[in-house]
């Protein structure tokens, strides 16, 4: 009999070929390229950054994949998980790996899209062995087009409904709440699904979950982008996609927990900094004209809707 | 006899005057006008910002007074204070007041600049009177040319040195350490100087160095804009500038204290972020070439030098 492999192993091959699949899914579509940019990080571990840029149909997508070992500070770890766990004094050792994806396609018609899905592992000494999952996907549109976001949620609350009614309902709250740019009063899109420190059931379970939800990605957005990728706009779409992209980068650089933990302790910069759309904007504008095509997109930012 | 004037009046005529000379210094040199914005805070004080965008020389120019007052939670001084002042528990009456200025003109062979100088007074309970200056002004270019740092260097030594030798030395020094973008290992820009806290001599001494300060802003930078505006340029240097002022937005959203206290403790957005360049850029570059003129600048991003 084969020994089982370790969940380890299982989690980095799945990022791997999902990382496969969605760059295969992307190409296909823009006909452009990604480039590879293999890295190893000093202290234990490395990556696979892939980048396409100034492509047909993106302006930017990256997919990455870290996995990363090594021992961490427990001040690193705290900050790393936030609040509600409690760990012993002293470094750990760690392991973690995760796929990150952030598409920002050229029409402003076509939201842009991410999706993040990792796993950790601590071991202590004293040994405070311990595990979780964290991920989600969620949307950015310039310009709502409600079946869009429906059908977003709707794929992705489906893969959740196959392992426990209660995930998308709690896990959409989640999203809302954490991509919350709140000197904005404003989400930085319409959400998706989001959660972190998940390891209250049995991991074989977890893990068929995040990676159904991983493998969720491509149905779940590129359809949106086949649909509206060649809609006319004019430049003033294209300016107001740029003001939002603008608010994109406020949110990822002020908000994102796992940007501002990446940069602070050191993280491979280029990498961690990916998910930044080619160009944003901070022009000083005026509130959009009432029932404009932008205020009722902010309207929905400032006031989540359920869709699925 | 009359009364002496407080310190907070003197501090606030200063700050609105300084505003209104480099307000009109910038409308002479760019032909357009900044736009006013009285605001009010609904817990005491407010303000008036201007901004000028799409100018003819100017892409971005924002120049803003606040005078605020009321009560502030301790956190909430701590966290605006740094490390290394001791305060009384609980809730204080505060004062501040301050004039900042912002300015990201078109020509890439123009750097931008940026002034702030602020005046802070708390009272606490039990009484903790206690009052301080911050500030400085610092130089930003895409492309650096090197008599245009000497220039803005020794103008602002020249200001110090009327008041203590010691002070240009250790406020460049700190100009460095405070812009620093550690993620990125370089500094935002060329420095100049930078100081908080100073509460160490006489006040009125201290009133008279900020103010001489705040009024070397104009013959510091403007001397530069009108040498350079109207250098030959291509769409290449532009790229160039967008890319150095994605790094910037990096800056002001991640590390600089003012921006992140402001934005985390409800002030007012609009004017926090004011500071933000028209449009920032993000695409994953390779490094410029060797001895090119971006890798020549960054290379002194990198390593600080001595300028006046």
């Amino acid at each position: 009999m084969l020994k089982p492999e370790s969940m380890r192993l299982r989690m980095e091959r799945m990022v791997r070929e999902t990382q496969e699949s969605i760059c295969q899914s992307i190409e296909e579509l823009d006909g452009a390229h990604f480039r590879h940019d293999l890295w190893t990080r000093p202290d234990g571990g490395g990556g696979d950054s892939r980048v396409l840029q100034g492509g047909n149909v993106f302006e930017k997508a990256g997919v990455n994949v870290a996995v990363v070992y090594g021992t961490m500070a427990a001040d690193a770890v705290r900050s790393a998980l936030g609040q509600g766990r409690s760990l012993p004094a002293g470094a750990m050792a760690f392991f973690a790996t995760g796929l990150s994806v952030v598409v920002h396609p050229h029409n402003p018609m076509v939201p842009s899209a991410h999706a993040n899905y990792r796993y950790f592992e601590l071991a202590g000494d004293p040994p405070a062995q311990s595990w979780w999952f964290g991920g989600g996907a969620d949307l950015s549109p310039s310009y709502l087009i409600r079946e869009d976001a429906v059908h977003f949620h709707r794929v992705h609350k489906e893969v959740c409904d196959l392992y426990d009614s209660s995930f998308y309902p709690r896990f959409k709250k989640w999203c809302d709440e954490y991509f919350y740019i709140s000197h904005r009063g404003e989400r930085r899109g319409v959400g998706g699904i989001f959660f972190d420190n998940l390891n209250d059931r049995d991991r074989n379970q977890l893990f068929a979950f995040i990676s159904s939800c991983a493998l969720a990605f491509v149905p779940a957005y590129m359809p949106i982008v086949k649909a509206r990728k060649d809609m006319p706009f004019t430049d003033i779409h294209k300016h107001w996609q740029q003001i939002r992209r603008g608010r994109y980068v406020e949110f990822n650089l002020i908000y994102d927990r796992g940007t501002i933990f990446g940069l602070k302790t050191g993280g491979r910069t280029e990498s961690i900094l990916m998910s930044l759309p080619l160009v944003g904007s901070w022009e000083e504008t005026s509130l959009p004209e009432v029932d404009s095509l932008e205020s009722r997109t902010l309207e929905v930012l400032r006031h989540p809707q359920e869709w699925a």
